[in-house]
Order: structure tokens, then C-alpha cells, then sequence
């Protein structure tokens, strides 16, 4: 570990040590719980009645969690969306302090902008698309732009595309929220992306997005099926390109990324 | 206390003791604060860096906590919105065990729903009209419709309106978002509630809302410019009615609200 730390480009910066992976669906979650080997908490760090889960353990010098929002205590299914999102990573960085979050998962992808289905981005900036609030300054609030943690080296080692993500509750979009989305100049939507960037920057955590294209949202398929006949592939091509991420950040400090 | 405990309709159940105020606006907050005279607390319950406010002391019989979310630390506006409003409840809940969750402020009514200026509501039923997600399940996951505590003593005794509220993360509202508004059977809408109500169940706390009508939507003016018209006004008659919510509150058990 000293040869390592010693690699550091800035004095005193010690090796990424902890990660926090936050997944907002199970799906997208369990191939990367097999690949790192991971086991589910026993003891909850979380509060009784709280459905959120965490998978835990080494995967060589890093200590690993992935976070998933757990299944709706009455409906039974994923907690997708902003809300769930950001109490879980809000939870998740008081009780285990990472280095750095990470949030993976599926987007919707605009073929406008050079996104196709498969495509993997990392995510240079975030915005929201469903938040208007028509009085100065709160309608930048509302718009939340962020940007994430750079890491040049880590965009040039995997080959990722890189490209603006816009955030928004709602799996399709309105023509109201496509105007938004167009303002973002983003070529990728999700669901909880800017949601964790702003609990990641109210609570002073690097976060970074990796993300994999299911859908073609201007395209002419209806997004809600596209994105499920494309979920398990994609899943799998996303698992593939988390775990070369986490292979690149073992060992090294946050500024080298 | 003794005597007010005997009155209690279920064996074993005491006077409500604690509760939280959730208030997204510090100017729907500082009456409230003055009425009660509340204290800003000088050492925060809080995490470093989130802008989140609590004003705390006892007003009769009750620990009364005012919770606002506090100013985007960037942007200095009021952090409104559902998320904001759902990481500080639920910081709220975990630090102080509230017997009651109250969330008290402004919002939108439609007058084909009888609302007017001023109209001061409690809160039936709560819902989501900007999650929109069509995949079976999924879609009820999207809406969140929950119910609020039951109070129909507190109802009768005070002469509030009653009715279903609404919640999305915009001001004003899209043609698809007045749809949603619609099939949620609201009268009112706004920007926090079903939110908090979210985290209330999840934490299992009982929750209220008090609503006044800052502005009609469904009416002829733009949306924002009647919100902060009338924002002083009906504010002061929130004031007033969130006082009587409190007195009658004090020395009472949950289930005699």
C-alpha cells in the first residue's frame, strides 16, 4: 500500500479506500454483487422499516458497497426515482464516509445527440428536467446543474463516451420535458442521477456516473418496452465496463482518476 | 399531565409529546417560529454543510421543532422541492422521534375544485403527478398515493377544508401534469407533501398537512406572479390556523386528534 500511496499526485493523498456503488434496480445491481462477491448485510445500517440494501466486501485494497434502494415495502417493486435515491446515498455517506460514489445503471439515450442501445457513458455534467420553477434563481435551483468529478485519466483508459445526463421521475417524457432535456444539452436521461449528485455535493462526496444506454427515447419505439427487452444485455454489457472502472480505481488516489 | 393522559381513548397511549414542522419557505416559517418562540439551533442536529435549519422549544405542553430546509448553499433561494424536503425529514424523524409529523406551507388550488385565496385545508390523500412510469406496478409506485392520519375531531373542531393534494417539483404545470393532477382527484397542489409523506411511512411516524392557497391554478394569472402576491397574506392566515392546529394538539393523544 505505501508504493501505491506514494504514486499520489497530490502530498498527503492516500488511495481511494472506500466506494459506494448506488443501483437504483436490483437487475443492474446483482451481476455486480456476483462479480465483486459481495454479501448482503445482515445487520441493517439502515433504519428498521427502511427497505434499502447493502452488499458489502474487499475487492483487493478497495472496500466495496453496493447500495440498492430496495424493493416498495406494499407495491413490491424497485424504489426508482429521485426521492428513494437520495435518502439511500444520504443514509449510505453518513453511516460508511466513501471516497466516492459511484451511481450505475440503466438511461435512455438520444439518438439525436450519438447515443445508440449498449452505448456506456461516463457522465460529465447533470441536470434536472421535471423541476420548473419560474422565478429567478429558483429556476436554476430547480434546473440543479452539476458537474461531476473529472476523470480524464479513467475516460481515456476505458474508452468511454462522455456526454451530459438529465434527470427526471418519469421513465418517458413529456413534450414540456423534452424541451427541458433539449436545454441540458443532455444525451442521456435517468431517473435519480442529479438527485445523488445533490446529495453528493451538500454532504462534500466526488461522485461519478456511469451509465448504459436501454432505450432510444427519440426514437419510435414506446420507451417502457424497449427498455425491458434490452435490460438483461444491456445489464450485462454495463457489469463488464463497472467492474474495469473499479479495477482503475483500485490503487489509485481520487485526483488521478 | 396525569389527567390529560387518563382522557386518552386507547389504554396505555400519552399526550402527544414531540413534534416536527416541516416548512419549505423560511417566510411560511418565521411567523410560525415568532408565535411559538422557537430558538434556531446554535449546535445543528444536522451534517456538516447541508443548510438545514431546525427552531426548537416548548410551546405548553409540546416539544415543538420547526424544520426548514434552509438556502441552497450556491444559490441562496429556499431549498423547496421533494427532495430537499425528504432528506430533511427524514434526518428529522431519525434525530428527534416525533409522535407527529406536521408539514404546513403554501400551495396551488384549481377552483373547479372549489379552492380559493386564502382556502386553509387539511389534507386527506397525497399523491405524485410528475412520476410518471407505465409499466404495471410501477405506475402505482409513480403515483404514491398515501393517506394522512385521520384527525376528524381536529377537522370539526377548527372547520378546515378537506381534500387531496397533489405533489410535483414544479411550480406551474404542464398539459400532462394537469392530467395527472386530475386522475389524483386534487384540490390542491404543491411541491413537498407527498414527499414527506413518503418518508413518514417509511419511518412509520403519522403525518398531517396544512395547506393554504397561495394562488389559483386553473385560473387566469400566471402562476408565480399570484404566489408571491399573495404570499405575506395568506401566510398570516396559516399562521393562525397551524396556532389553533397546535393548541389543540397539545394535551391530546393521537388517536383523539
Amino acid at each position: 500500500m505505501a508504493d501505491i500511496a506514494e504514486e499520489c499526485a497530490v502530498t498527503d493523498s492516500k488511495p481511494i479506500s472506500t466506494i459506494v456503488i448506488i443501483i437504483a434496480m436490483r437487475s443492474e445491481a446483482l451481476p455486480l454483487v456476483n462479480t465483486f462477491k459481495l454479501l448482503e448485510d445482515t445487520d441493517s445500517l439502515f433504519p428498521v422499516g427502511v427497505p434499502w440494501v447493502r452488499y458489502h466486501g474487499m475487492y483487493k485494497d478497495l472496500k466495496i458497497n453496493i447500495i440498492w434502494p430496495g424493493k416498495d415495502r406494499t407495491l413490491g417493486v424497485d424504489s426508482v426515482g429521485t426521492i428513494s435515491a437520495s435518502l439511500v446515498t444520504y443514509a449510505s455517506v453518513l453511516a460508511l464516509k466513501p471516497d466516492l460514489i459511484i451511481n450505475t445503471g440503466t438511461a435512455g439515450g438520444f439518438k439525436a445527440k450519438g447515443a445508440d442501445i449498449g452505448d456506456v457513458y461516463i457522465v460529465s455534467e447533470v441536470a434536472f428536467h421535471d423541476r420548473r420553477i419560474p422565478i429567478p434563481i429558483f429556476d436554476q435551483y430547480g434546473i440543479g446543474f452539476r458537474k461531476s468529478f473529472a476523470t480524464p485519466n479513467l475516460v481515456t483508459n476505458l474508452n468511454l463516451k462522455v456526454d451530459k445526463l438529465s434527470t427526471g421521475d418519469s421513465l418517458e417524457m413529456s413534450p414540456v420535458e423534452k424541451e427541458s432535456i433539449e436545454n441540458n444539452d443532455a444525451a442521456i436521461k435517468d431517473m435519480e442521477g442529479a438527485a445523488i449528485a445533490y446529495v453528493a455535493d451538500i454532504l462534500s462526496v466526488p461522485i461519478i456516473f456511469i451509465k448504459a444506454v436501454t432505450d432510444i427515447v427519440d426514437g419510435g419505439k414506446p420507451t417502457a418496452e424497449e427498455f425491458l427487452n434490452n435490460l438483461a444485455a444491456v445489464t450485462a454489457t454495463l457489469q463488464q465496463k463497472v467492474t474495469q472502472v473499479v479495477e482503475f480505481i483500485n490503487g489509485r488516489c481520487l485526483e488521478d482518476l
